[in-house]
């Protein structure tokens, strides 16, 4: 493959999706942004949407607004999403954070499975998920644990590593299916299936895959799933995280936060909780309006280019990223922390470096790209199809280059990391 | 007391708040607004400031958002919540919902107290309230139970009433302190206090007082506290909540919910949850940062406008609303359903009629009145002191007076309340 800054353009010319880079705020365009992955970029659209929630909606019409639409704003986003996702409308609900959302779907999953005690994840599953997953074991009892697999080469788990752990004391797989590390995707067809056979519940957390790649819930029979907005959706900080639940099972899981907003007839005013019907049982609490009305429009454009144009496009970068990296950065002694192959990897690829850490502040402070960096030592680029381009990619490289060659990042003295 | 309009424009002329009304976007004048309990009113300062955080921080800064101060928001605006409910800056965090929040605080409380089986609470207490503890009663075990007071005359209940069930076996008694239905409050000081001679922990949700009255939660040593800040502080819809922990107990208590904003160095990514220090350890997921920013110049009016001062008008309105009904709707058989002493009382008042339903939805269809409806028979009209004018109280009244006169309600078929 090419690796000069020609052939980059040329790529952004013949790319099908370009036109996307123009629905996003970009005001700066010396500035590589590879960091979608974290927080994605804001669309012009969002703006637009944001005023009319804040002016027109709650400015004008005030407490109406509740029946003018927000009422049921979280399940025709999350109808939205399910169709990224390989599900139905009525199946996924927009609410709480990943985290909340994980907690409630897990204890659900206990309840559903009386009588077993175990849960198996693996070490590539994002921490958070490892605490909120501990945390719901206490609540659940003594007698439950978990089982996490560790992972041999620190980038990926096999479905046979994960075949040796779950058993018929299982009650649920939660996995998270691209890895937030080293961007390793699992087998969700056969980890599913796998789960199935020995009669457990299966959980995806979706949160680096959801707007990257397809996603087949209801083709290889998912249980259930978790996942945030506000990387490939673009659904701005801290956006709402949605949920899904299988239609056949919504009616025999109880979410544990009895919340008004998942009760049947709320505004009757009972004071005895009886769950609504279908995936809204398990909405909590009031949804935060303002930040839930600015994730419909990043959905929006990921539907209109389409996910299938998008996944490709995703590979084409990455594919062209690790090019880059073999000419330019191997040499200079950064190693590759993702799969070569594109069939097991995400839309982010992370490079190993010792003094990683100071190398993302150095780029950050003093060469206008933005990486991230997740401990011990990984340097993430993350590409995000609708607003990356090639030739970013292409300078993003060019300039991380500098960094190692002239050594500035010695300059740095930062030691911990922060969300940047 | 008078009743005449021209009274009215005097009692606003002589208000020292007055002022504070053109700091909110009112785009129709004729419209009366008594729903702030429900939705405050948009400031316009908010719209400034969405702008900035979605253009210039989302927009501009991209991830590094976080770094500049999305990370610490929910710290600056729990400290500035903390001064307007007599708690220190470290006390107080904005995050998730209140149902979430009281959820989490419920079961760390129950953690706090092992061997006591029972939480102690109310019918007056708002319903989700109920859903909530009966859920997290049901995690904790076949043990535990709520004992809940009735209320005998549907809108007080007394710190006797209380007194008779809350004993050696009481973990936690969990109250709302301004009754969504009557706007009864609760002798806050008085029932903390037979919560600590039992050795139980006090709770108390301040969704329907906060910003509208001072509440001094150290002064009376109240151990915990939730609240909502799209009533009387101007958050905007479904903004997220607050949560209180008294000092001493925050070491103590370990939420539910090990989410990794709870977590001591998050970007360590350790996968051992360690509760981080302080109230920061209530917080679980990502919170949802636009919503988060749009709570902030609400919050900040009403410390510009003084928590005394806005009660002191909160009362002389409620005052000047019961007059009006004495005068015009009292002949017309519409029952007071809220206390008639002031410091017992909110700042808003429940109506009683029969036909209340149809009466709120012929105000709100064709009389360009908001006020709300809660179950069975309350037509609840609020008063926000920042932005509500006396002038505006004696039109609603009047508007009010005419729909029942003229029996327009009777075209009204609605069965069901919704939200307004």
């Amino acid at each position: 493959m090419r690796t000069d800054a020609d052939y980059a353009r040329e790529l952004d010319r013949q790319d099908e999706l370009a036109r996307f880079r123009d629905e996003f705020v970009i005001d700066d365009p010396s500035l590589i942004y590879l960091d979608g992955n974290s927080l994605g970029r804001l669309p012009k659209r969002t703006i637009v949407r944001m005023r009319e929630v804040v002016e027109r909606e709650w400015g004008g019409r005030l407490v109406r607004g509740w029946n003018d639409g927000w009422f049921t704003l979280a399940q025709r986003v999350g109808g939205k999403i399910a169709t990224l996702i390989g599900a139905e409308a009525d199946e996924v609900i927009v609410a709480d954070s990943t985290s909340v959302n994980l907690f409630k779907l897990t204890l659900a999953a206990l309840g559903a499975r009386p009588g077993r005690r175990k849960v198996v994840t693996d070490y590539l599953n994002f921490p958070s998920d490892l605490y909120v997953l501990d945390g719901a074991l206490e609540l659940a009892g003594p007698s439950y644990d978990h089982d996490s697999v560790l992972s041999r080469d620190g980038q990926t788990v096999s479905p046979d590593d994960l075949a040796a752990v779950i058993d018929d004391d299982t009650a649920l797989v939660s996995l998270t299916h691209t890895a937030f590390r080293s961007g390793f995707v699992h087998d969700m067809a056969a980890i599913t299936e796998l789960a199935h056979r020995a009669g457990s519940l299966m959980l995806w957390d979706l949160c680096h895959s959801v707007g990257a790649m397809p996603i087949e819930l209801n083709r290889v029979a998912v249980d259930l799933a978790v996942g945030c907005t506000y990387k490939y959706l673009n659904g701005g900080p801290g956006a709402p995280a949605f949920l899904f639940v299988r239609r056949e099972l919504q009616e025999q899981l109880v979410s544990p936060i009895w919340g008004w907003f998942g009760q049947q007839s709320q505004f009757d005013f009972d004071p005895t909780y009886q769950p609504a019907a279908g995936v809204s049982r398990f909405q909590a609490g009031t949804p935060p309006i303002l930040s839930l009305a600015a994730v419909e429009p990043g959905v929006d454009l990921v539907l209109e280019a389409g996910i299938e144009r998008i996944r490709a496009k995703s590979i084409r970068q990455t594919e062209y990223l690790i090019a880059l990296w073999q000419e330019f950065l191997e040499p200079l002694g950064v190693t590759l922390h993702s799969p070569r192959e594109p069939a097991c990897r995400g839309s982010h690829v992370s490079f190993g470096h010792p003094a990683g850490l100071r190398i993302a502040r150095s780029l950050i402070d003093e060469m206008g790209v933005i990486p991230d960096f997740r401990s011990p030592d990984n340097l993430r680029l993350g590409v995000s199809p609708l607003s990356t381009s090639f030739a970013e990619v292409h300078e993003g490289v060019m300039r991380l280059r500098r960094v190692i060659q002239e050594r500035s990042y010695e300059r740095q003295t930062v030691e911990r990391p922060a969300v940047t």
